[in-house]
This record gives C-alpha cells, structure tokens and sequence, in this order.
C-alpha cells in the first residue's frame, strides 16, 4: 500500500531520471521509503534511486512493490501545473495506480512485476578516482565531445591534479580539462575510462539540473554518477560499463 | 463590395477559428456585419462565425459573399507585426481579395464560390444542459485526455452538481469534474455524449483564448460550444455530432 | 600563421555570413587582416568578406591561408557562451587549427587548400541604382515573397521614388513598396531584376541582423547586398546573379 503526496518538481526529477535509462521498473516502497533499481536493456548503465519518506509532503505505505510503466507517469507532465502537489495512492493487492492533481483522476493500470527484467545487484567495484563538478558543466562537455565522436574519455591525473574529458575523432578531437580549482571535491587517484557518449547524453541531461554530480572513477572501470534529488531527501546514483577502445 | 481594416489579433482569432474546421468557405457580408457557415469535409462539426461591423475600425459593405481559401489568409501571420491594421478591399465582380498592411500588398484570388461545400443550415437541436468554464482549462482537459483515449465523455450530473470529462482507454483512465463552484454558469440538466478528441483538440486550441466557453449538452447529442471573439464584437458556436460508443 | 582571439558575437557573425553560401572555403590571412572570397557550387552567388585585424582583442599573423569546414566552426556554438572569448591558433605548415575557449580545446583538421573551389575574381559590374534598408525588414519581406512564389522582382523606380519588393505566384502576388521616407539612402537610378528566393532567404537571414544594408541593383542585372560586422570593422558583400523571367 502506498498513499503520498509529493510537489510535481520532485516527481518530474525522480521520473526523468529513471526514463533515461529504463521505460519499466519495479518501484518498491517501505514505511520509510521508496527505491528503485534497473538496468538498461543493454546490461550497461543501471540506475539506483532512493527517495525518502521526507521527500514527500505527506507519505504512508507498508512494504510492497508495483511494476510501472515510466511512459505513462511522463504523460502527466503536460497536464500539470508546475506548483502541483501529486496525489499517488496504490492499494494492496490493486493493480492499479491512482495519480490526482488539480482536479484531475488519472488511473494508470500497472505492468506485472513477472515481466520486467529482474532488479540487478549492487556491484562491489572499487572505484579510487573521484571528482566533485557541476552537473550542467559536464553535460555541456558531454554534448561537445559528442560532435567529433561517440566515445569519450574520462581520466584523472594527479601529477597535474586536473580531471579530463577527452574525445578523439577521426580528424578533430576536443578535450575539457577542469583543473583542481574547478573541482568541487576532489581525490587525485590515477584513472582513466572510456565510455559510450549515447548514455552519457541521456544520464547527462538528467544530471544538468544537479548543482554538484560526484563522479567515481578506475583505470578500464566503470564510471559511477551521484547526486541528490528532492532538496537532499533523494538519492541517485547512475553506473556506466566502460567500452574497449578498440571498439 | 467589401471595404474594411480590423486589427491584427481580430484578424486571427477570425481565420483560426475557421481554419479548425475548414480549410475554404464562403464568406459573406452585409452592411452590418461579415458571417460564415461551414461544415468539415466529414459533415461531422459545424462552425457559424459572425463579425458585426464594430469589429472593424474601418466597415463599408454592401451585400455580397466570396470563396475563402483559409490557408493563404494564415500565409499573412508571418508578415505582419502585433499591432497591425489590417486593410480588406474586394470590388465587386472582382475575382480577388486586396490585404494590405504595413507596407504590404498581398492580392489573392478568390475560390469559385460553387466549388466550396454548401452552407449547411442550423441544426434545430435542443440541448437542455449548460456549464460555462474557461477556454483554457476546457482545452487542457482535452489534451490530457488524448493520453488513453480518442474519445472523450462530456457529462453533466445533477444530482452532484458536476460536469465531468472523461477518457477511458484500454489500460488507463482520466477523469476531470468540475464543481459547481469551478462552473462559472451552469443549468443543471442530466446530459452524457461522447465524442472524438481528433475535433474537439482543433476547436480547443482556438478556444482556448476564450475567457468563457458556453458548452449546450444533451443525451447522446451534440455539443455545441459558444465563445466570443472581437471584444464580444463577434460570436462562434461550434457544433460537434456525438460518436457511438461501440465505435 | 596565426594567433588571434575574437569574441564569440563576432566570431558567429562571421562564420553564418559564409556558411549561408559554402560548406567550405579558403581563408587568408595578413598582418593587417582575414578574409575569403567564395562562390556557391551552382555559381550563382558570391560572398566577399573581410574582418581588419582591430576586429580581434588580439591579432597576430604572417601572411598565409588555409582551408576551412565551416560545418565545423560552427559546431563549436552550443559549446560556447555569449560572452566567451574564442583563441584561434594556426602554426605555419601545421594541418589544423586550435580553437580554444572556456576550457575546451578543440583542435580541427583543416582541409587541403587544393581540394575547395578556387576564388573567384570580384567581377567589375556597374550596379547604377541603391537604396539602404534595414537588414530586419529586407528579411521579412523575402520570407513573404516566398509565400507566393521562389523568385522576387527588386526594382527601383525613379519617379516615384519608391524601392519595390514584387512576387508574383499564379494566383496571387506580394508587393512591398519602400518610400523615399523609409529608406536609410538612396540612388534612384532605374532598375529592375528577377532572383531567386531560395538564396535571399539565406542571405536575409545573416542580414536580418545588420542595421543597414546597401543594395546595388540595375536592369537584369546581379544585386550587391553590402553590410557591416563587428562593429564596422569587417564588411560582407552578397552578390547575386539575376534569373531570367521564363525560368
């Protein structure tokens, strides 16, 4: 059972941030919370989301799970005003949602759990690099890197303490260095990953809005993006495979 | 004969509210007033647009009616500025309409009147429900019930003293009533029809500049919706036949 | 060689001033300016354009020249802000430019001066007639003309005194007349030629954004469209070959 309310920024943000990676999810929810967690349908990226009971302006749920269609929760989007608050109510054992805004009842029928991929494990990778920059700087570089190829570098180099982003095309490259100055927070460990640009353009629009993203880094690991959402009462947490350059 | 100027917001809000429906007509004018009378190609929704010559700065007419096509009178939104006057000059027995503003001067030859669909008549229906709400809401009800469905159920309960919309698709269902208290004008009469949203979104974006719209309901009856344009100068109804359900 | 930082205002001024005619071009280079002189692929139109070397906050060259993808320049405009500065660097022999901003480093691989089409001679037509509009308001009327058909008469009419815009489709037509009143100034020479909308449009929208723009005109002649960049210390030429009416 879960019955909250929650202002329409916050629902936009938790929703856009799961639509950039997964079109279905398992939503689960406890007296104190609701989590998410999925991979894409290419086992690369997965998504970890939290979302405290804190977040919302009123929350009461026991502990359940429900299958969601992430399309449907978008097309309230345009309906809404931006001040809304969003009624959600899901009764035990229903296999419905009931979202309600200014007037409007929108029931949306949920997807059964059983056909939707199974929730993936955390994995235990240990990630020595980290960097702390503004979520709209690195979608900016995202967006540029991707004009001369689809992959792109993330490195880490300590001698010169700067953090670079690197994409190397057929005839041109671009490259974004942020020197230690530029860098929220900061631990100068050797790294250097290279990743796919067509995730990173999804996760990084999603990321745009976060004043500061932490980005965890290895030598040939994965990459891992955090960042709060709902004002510091959620949480989400983007990982990434990275891709052999002889790709 | 037909000399006039009418100001640019005037000008458009006369050809979109045509253009929802029709893409030529019959335009005709007297020495008080311009009026059309068209139907859609489906016979499905009708418009009966009136302008009474206090919609003009400038009116001098004489009995008389010409063919319209709509879309090239839409060609001159692009060219003119907000606080254009408009000048309309047809002589009589000539094969064009002179629209000139600003510097510009556009001639557009008329359509041969008896190549455009016949005036249809007023349908004598009597519809005993009545709500008036804002254009405004009324479209953005529309749209959001394009969601789960291409139908859409206008009712009228008296007993809750509610008018309610309502779209129901295979999966999802939306509801949005209306209170009394949100109802600016209201005669209380039981009324349910359904119709096809495909129309409704054309009207609705035009009526969606209206402060108020009149909607007449009935059983499995039409709508018709009224509204002004012009500063209350000019009058549009538009009708729209019901669907059958089992469609 | 060359070393020179320019703003990014005129940087993009300079580069859609080409890129309305050619995909690529030569530039050159001087210790006291840049420039390029290109034609079209069909032939049709030129584009002369010079930047003095007091149009960069800091200019540094040896005579030289090298081949540039415009498509390319122009990638770099979402990656920059308004205000940025933008370094170009060239060494002598190197086969790239640098092009440095805001922490990006993008280094483009210039194409073989060989391979682009070479420059044309400025051709020495007289051009009797002129008139000085504002770029805004030559813009609109192209885009109306285009509404009715894809080429547009230029004509100035002595007597009259009045600069003439005229398109002419198979039903309908557009004419723009410009008083003596509303031109900036003015040679009234007779003159009357057809072009084709296709490239004014593009033309029209690089000088949609200048103050003034001089048009030189005469009888079936080309059209000269002259006007000012950065700030008076660059200058572009437009010329355009006439059509002939039977087209």
């Amino acid at each position: 059972m879960l019955k909250a309310t929650i202002s329409a920024d916050i629902f936009k943000d938790t929703v856009d941030a799961l639509s950039a990676l997964v079109t279905e999810c398992r939503l689960h929810f406890s007296e104190t919370e609701v989590w998410a967690r999925a991979v894409d349908t290419a086992n690369v990226a997965m998504i970890i989301l939290t979302l405290k009971k804190e977040a919302f302006s009123q929350f009461e749920a026991t502990t359940g799970e429900i299958g969601l269609d992430i399309a449907k929760l978008k097309n309230t989007y345009s309906m809404m005003g931006k001040a809304s608050d969003i009624r959600l109510e899901h009764q035990e054992g229903a296999n419905k949602i009931e979202v309600t805004f200014e007037g409007y009842h929108y029931s949306i029928t949920l997807l059964d759990s059983n056909t939707i991929k199974k929730d993936p494990n955390a994995p235990g990778i240990q990630l020595p690099g980290q960097v702390t920059i503004s979520g709209s700087e690195l979608y900016n570089v995202i967006k540029s890197a991707s004009i001369v190829s689809d992959k792109i570098w993330f490195a880490i180099e300590p001698e010169k303490k700067e953090f670079v982003l690197y994409a190397e095309g057929d005839s041109d490259n671009i490259r974004r260095a942020f020197s230690a100055g530029e860098v929220i927070a900061s631990n100068w460990e050797p790294a250097k990953s290279l990743f796919s640009i067509d995730y990173l353009k999804d996760m990084g629009k999603v990321m745009s809005h976060a004043e500061k993203v932490t980005i965890d880094l290895g030598v040939d690991h994965p990459v891992k993006f955090s960042f709060e959402i709902a004002g510091g009462n959620g949480q989400v947490e983007y990982l990434l495979a990275p891709r052999i350059e002889a790709d």
